[in-house]
């Protein structure tokens, strides 16, 4: 199985795919898509959806593996938020993915083993299971993280609860 | 020139094609996209896009037009509707279209002629202007609304402006 995980954002969109074989996984690419932050919204959605195409076209994935955003203090950023999400949901759907949402504390509980984890915690835990040799780009590592939760979550739920725990930032 | 207007929703997406050729404006057709309530949220998008997709490929319109949408009371709703619209926007612009945004003040400005109108005016207007038999369902409306501001915007721009004015719901 092939995982395209998606941090969406309306300025950064982060992407990560990684390659799952039973328990094992392994690094295949990550990135950003990074819009004008003086265009147009609709030239900004044309950015995300068609980098996005080009990271489907390029690494094919199977899956795609997307997380859940949080309604922002500022409404008007939440709906930005929002347009730049349904987009990139759009661009995976258009390429006939299997869209899978999770939230940042389904997240944190599936790659470090506790929902109240820092971001540190995550991206040190990307790091370690993917055996990178540095520390990817914030969003880059977020979608990393949702594409592994993915890929932790059903190796799990396929091998009966418990198979592979990961608890306070270690496998146990 | 042939536009397709959108008034884009997460329960309810409204669309209208018209044609126009210097300052004549003729219906060509106007339909709901209807998202199933209990469906995901990646379902509900991807029958947006491809539904969307469809009206693009039978109609064949140059323009598009898209209502900007407010930000609700409920941030969820914010949320909800922000995904819905940018779903709609990627599926505009990955056929390649020209997207137009306008605000519902600019609609009732464009079509009635004062920005306070009523919806009841921008409806009796669409038919008037547009010489339907019958009342278009309200989304469908709202999207011919957007579409035909783009029209009446665009040829008073081209004529200079005030070759054609529209005040209080009637022509001057």
């Amino acid at each position: 199985m092939r995982i395209i995980g998606i941090d969406p954002g309306s300025r950064v969109t982060g992407f990560g795919v990684i390659d799952t074989s039973g328990r094992n996984v392994q690094y295949v690419a990550s990135g950003c898509i990074k819009t004008t932050p003086n265009a147009s919204l609709p030239e900004r959605i044309h950015t995300i959806v068609h980098d996005i195409f080009e990271v489907i076209d390029r690494y094919r994935p199977t899956v795609a593996a997307i997380e859940q955003v949080f309604v922002n203090i500022n409404p008007s950023s939440t709906l930005m938020l929002g347009q730049a999400r349904g987009a990139a949901i759009a661009a995976l759907t258009t390429k006939n993915l299997p869209v899978f949402e999770y939230s940042a504390l389904q997240v944190k509980q599936a790659v470090v083993g506790q929902g109240k984890a820092a971001k540190q915690q995550v991206q040190h835990m990307i790091v370690q299971m993917l055996h990178l040799s540095n520390t990817p780009q914030a969003d880059a590592a977020d979608a990393l993280a949702v594409a592994l939760t993915h890929h932790l979550r059903n190796h799990t739920l396929a091998q009966g609860l418990g198979a592979r725990k990961v608890k306070g930032g270690r496998f146990i």
